[in-house]
């Protein structure tokens, strides 16, 4: 079959051994896969990132990043053929999406990040058939596609203390930081505060449901604290607990990943803050503790989604709780992986661009 | 009136102005004050220690370093007089303890770490009269003076997670670790490892209450958490969810205050483990905040405690449901606070010295 091999730093479309299906297993044709901003890092940090995936026994810690990888962890796809031994849940032709990960002989490993399982960016597939979800009838597969990288922003979202008096700032509007907007508006949650430097993600950022949107370069988010009503220091709301209002608490997101940005938020959130990480940052980072510690702030390190929360995020896609096609700003072949990457970088032309091979 | 005056990293006994209690204010001779951690830090770090409060907006903030500063925040007093206006609810010569917070007409400040409210290391302090606690009758004045450091462990324990199914494992037995393990048996709970490398420091938290304790030059503290029902990988975590078992999660609390925790804890701690960061790191960390997302790791930084936190301990202490006596490990006079602070420096020998003025 035909599939993108990532392979010291460069894309290629080629010719790779087809795939059969052991017990458990079913083989998929490939509908559509999005492009991941984890896939981006993977292609020029791909030892990099086998190394700390082994470290910390995460994600893509079996690659040999010698061996060449097929990417692609956000798809929907076409029943093809079962392993031995299945009853066959459903029959070949029906459309799926499915959670990236599969039981092997040796262990469970991540569809898209592994040297022997080929992710999206290539004709077909091995999936595990216990995991596979029917897309609802009428949900175009560019759309079902869209249920993993939406289901990260739900787990981030139930993951956040939001039951509690609180306003929230989403730091970052690519597509983790859009998929937590579009979470916490699926819950009916308000006010919701997005800062990005791009227009165009602002804009984004607004069709997914943000209430409020900030230019960091014009003015920082943090400056909203108390229109969305937290005090921002410990003493204000000491003297408002003292007086019996109800204080609120400020929920950020953190949905950028690069190093520095976790330091800047212990240094302009409000006391008492929960900051969500969302964003993966797989670089050592510097921080001063003492301002989390001053402010008593609660870290909470997010990744993935339960299988509850996969499976939610698709009804509520087919359901038009959350509308995911903005977000889907263009669709190649597998010729054009290695294009798309590129154009990928820009955030004012692109947001998601999905591979149909 | 005497005191110890903390200058250019030197302490010395002199005598410095008399205090005037301003309106809400309470002029109290002191009768203990225990040294901390922090005291022992500020002295050598004290200009960098009023930059980090003035930064984080915290504690130290309003401080001049150069100015000279009395140090001591864990005291019990004796009440000499009121501000005027007062309705003075208790008698001169009642015993008292309070938070070391002090209302002025600038604001609030820290009493033992501020230029204008001398600490405990003096004969006399300013306190805030709606702060007063008395102690209860037959407590001794070194023991109630150990309401302070206790309430921080007490605080520490109600922000964890300790109501899930969960193990506790205390990183660091001086005394805010041996006040959290005080601060989780309180609260009946087990089972409690604490690490340290200290014999004698172990031998305390045995003394306080430690289940299980570890000498980490030994065997890693890690190496325990089967033993205490915490499953160290998710797989292992989500095989035992889906056959219906409860899953323990790991507590850590944080109490050494250095850099390089953090990072050492994200690596060895089991998936979905909370840690509690108790002690005050005030130099820069460095962190791989992937590890922290791999293993979906909660981090709560926490400071101080609340007033019912802190009128809660000495109620436990008076109770005898917390027994502080085995911490006081020394007493001295003005005089000898220079030597006691250089004492402090061997874990072997000391654990807290109070200072009676």
């Amino acid at each position: 079959m035909r599939a993108v091999v990532a392979r010291e730093g460069k894309l290629t479309c080629e010719e790779v051994a087809d795939l059969t299906p052991a017990a458990g297993q079913v083989l998929v044709k490939t509908l559509c896969c999005g492009i991941c901003g984890s896939d981006l890092h993977a292609l020029h940090h791909l030892e990099h990132m086998a190394e700390l995936g082994r470290r910390a026994g995460s994600i893509g810690g079996g690659m040999d990043p010698k061996a060449g990888v097929v990417f692609g962890h956000e798809f929907s796809a076409e029943v093809l053929d079962y392993g031995p031994g299945s009853a066959k849940p459903l029959k070949a032709g029906a459309r799926v999406v499915s959670m990236p990960i599969i039981m092997g002989l040796t262990g469970g490993a991540s569809v898209g990040y592994s040297n022997a399982y080929p992710g999206g960016f290539a004709e077909r597939m091995l999936l595990t058939e216990a995991m596979l979800l029917e897309v609802p009838n009428g949900l175009t597969s560019r759309e079902a596609a869209m249920t993993e990288p939406f289901a990260v922003g739900a787990h981030a979202v139930a993951r956040a203390a939001i039951n509690e008096p609180s306003a929230a700032l989403v730091i970052g509007c690519g597509p983790v930081g859009l998929a937590v907007i579009a979470g916490l508006k699926a819950k009916g949650y308000g006010p919701v505060t997005a800062a990005d430097f791009s227009p165009a993600r602002r804009k984004m950022a607004e069709r997914l449901g943000a209430d409020i949107v900030v230019d960091p370069a014009k003015e920082s988010p943090h400056a909203k604290w108390s229109e969305m009503g937290v005090a921002a220091s410990g003493l204000e709301q000491m003297m408002a607990r003292m007086s019996g209002q109800t204080v609120k608490r400020a929920i950020i997101f953190e949905c950028v990943g690069v190093p520095g940005v976790l330091q800047n938020l212990m240094e302009a959130a409000p006391a008492g803050a929960q900051i969500v990480v969302v964003g993966v940052c797989m670089v050592p980072d510097t921080i001063e503790p003492f301002f989390a510690i001053a402010k008593q702030i609660d870290f909470r390190f997010v990744l993935g989604y339960t299988a509850e929360e996969f499976a939610a995020t698709l009804r509520q896609i087919a359901d038009g709780v959350i509308d995911v096609k903005p977000v889907i700003t263009d669709a190649v072949g597998l010729p054009d992986v290695a294009d798309a990457f590129a154009r990928l970088a820009d955030p004012e032309s692109q947001v998601k661009i999905v591979v149909e091979p």
